[in-house]
């Protein structure tokens, strides 16, 4: 069986199947973030009913507490949380560098103070590989160095060159049988060294292939830009990973650009903050206009939030701070995200990913909630 | 239909069932607290697929937000929720008396100042039965004055008549069709001060009856040896609803004593400490020895929580300070209570309570996880 097939293509929007152990996952797909083993304010009964194909766990949290070690005694981070569909892992690359105190990077990897207790710790290409091990994931996230944006091309090119030695360190290292190992494409905005850095990965060889460092710091516009004009030069017989974005309107520029792998911590995030993502773009439960109304957060969505609860009663509960605010909240934007591919992913078996695209863009943007 | 018919009886422990148009109440009967409208951490779909027969919900809360005039436009705390089964509300005297600056006590009512903005509001007997008159609960509680123990038997005294005065006021107020008004006993451990108090009451006329004023200071010993003598000699024919308590053992000995309904926020409030309730007594999910233990949190539970995660996945969470934490020891502990009462319930019906009771009394106190 092979890893990755591709099945349908509407323009350069692409449909596909992903094979591993613990189940099939069929692109395009959203990933929910369960950053510590947990897809906060959800129980796993809750994805499962969600029909949530696979979830992402963060290798720097898990690392930290409860420790990949422990994990693994336990039987591994599947068995450990009781989830036995597919796991992907990050590196732990983009959090050592964004949540936590660095020290010292070198060739050899980064020292970091943990942002916990502010333990020291050195992560290299090889530990992360040890720990992503450890955790036992499906898909495993080759270690790398992320700059934030804008920053010169020097520097993106000399970090670029350092992700893919570790890449191929990371290669390096055996995973479990039942592994896949994901490389890193770096670079900015600057087609020719995301070219070179891929050039680079794919002569290592990889299971799939990730766009890391965006949407960290340059103009929404860029982002989509790039995405529609590299993206079709990746491999076509390979997962594309689009790491870390993002809003609907992302995902869904992303999908029309032929990525097939989405993540991002904005429907959960978003939902404890009051967010609901709906047809009609974001609604802010907490705003007074929702005080007396009786109707369903998302009037066109059929997820069970929707069909039960008012705008009234969620608003009430997130102005008392109650947990089933950001239990329901949640709950719907992770469906509105799996049902967002799940539609793309029709659209495109149809060929009339285009029409999908352009209905749904106008549909958001109506901004009928402001 | 009769509102309240007993149905069987074991020593002084009574099965009956309550008749509400919402549904039908078997007891003795376990009533999860639904503070301000949500069983803290738990989705109404949990609550049923516990097979909650009825709920709490707080007047005082209720009162000062979202406030019962909305919630009635909105259709009564059933619609506003979501939640088709009984819901009895407390008349609010308790949490005036127990959260709130009191500003003075009268022959009029209490006013007090609110415990979230300081505002300041005056609440009547009439007052409180048009609040719940509004939320439209199935079962109303009288109000009451609330005296904490130890009180000299003067001021208990006093309070008690008070409490009589008050509940023939609320007597007076004409409910919704739907509506059933219980009045509530006072007269802390003096059981002629309780007498009076009950006979008082009998003559108004109640659809049950409550013991308030118990577990707010006393002795444990001395609350259980006041309802074993003091239940038997309360109506047979209409409900008896022990108010605000309490620990597993509690309701056991409620049971015992001849009582019918329960309610208590320990074993939602302690899940949110880390706390389950086991067969083998409360088990604190945050020591050490559970670090690696693999076990389901109570062994001999069928919840779908002790089914499927391990302690130390949960303590992870908790340590972590995850909802899922919340969510799932909430789920087992209600869990846990319903079947407690339930089994209490079948062991009635085969005249065994005492056997049944002396089981779980041994394996509760056996402290396994101390």
């Amino acid at each position: 069986m092979n890893f990755f097939t591709l099945e349908a293509k509407s323009g350069n929007a692409r449909a596909g199947r992903i094979v591993t152990s613990h189940g099939v996952i069929e692109t395009p797909i959203f990933m929910p973030v369960g950053t510590r083993g947990t897809v906060k304010a959800l129980e796993q009964e809750d994805l499962e009913a969600l029909a949530a194909q696979i979830i992402l766990g963060n290798t720097y949290h898990l690392y930290l507490k409860p420790g990949h070690e422990l994990i693994e005694r336990l039987g591994g981070l599947h068995k450990f949380m009781s989830w036995d569909r597919p796991i992907l892992t990050d590196s732990g690359g983009y959090q050592v560098f964004s949540l936590s105190d660095i020290n010292k990077l070198t060739e050899e990897g980064v020292t970091f103070q943990s942002h916990i207790d502010g333990s020291k710790h050195l992560i290299t290409p090889e530990k992360s590989m040890q720990i992503q091990r450890a955790l036992g994931s499906d898909i495993v996230m080759a270690f790398d160095e992320c700059p934030k944006l804008p920053a010169s091309k020097e520097t993106l090119h000399k970090s670029m060159k350092l992700t893919e030695r570790w890449a191929k360190r990371c290669k390096s290292v055996e995973l479990k049988s039942h592994q896949h190992l994901f490389g890193i494409i770096q670079g900015g905005l600057f087609e020719d060294l995301r070219t070179e850095s891929m050039q680079g990965l794919i002569e290592l060889g990889f299971d799939g292939y990730a766009l890391g460092g965006l949407s960290v710091g340059e103009k929404n516009e860029e982002m989509v830009a790039f995405c529609a004009s590299f993206v079709p030069t990746m491999p076509e017989n390979k997962p594309r990973y689009l790491m870390g974005v993002g809003k609907p309107l992302d995902v869904m520029n992303g999908i029309k650009a032929g990525l097939d792998m989405f993540d991002c911590v904005l429907p959960t995030r978003n939902a404890r903050n009051g967010q609901f993502l709906t047809h009609h773009g974001p609604l802010n439960i907490k705003k007074a206009r929702f005080l007396e109304d009786s109707g369903a957060p998302d009037p066109e969505c059929k997820c069970r939030v929707c069909q039960r609860y008012s705008r009234a009663y969620i608003r009430h509960l997130f102005n008392v701070g109650e947990y089933l605010a950001g239990q329901l909240i949640t709950f719907h934007n992770i469906y509105f995200y799996l049902n967002m591919v799940k539609e793309a992913r029709e659209a495109i078996f149809q060929d009339g990913f285009d029409d999908y695209y352009t209905k749904f863009y106008n549909n958001y943007t109506s901004n009928r909630w402001e």
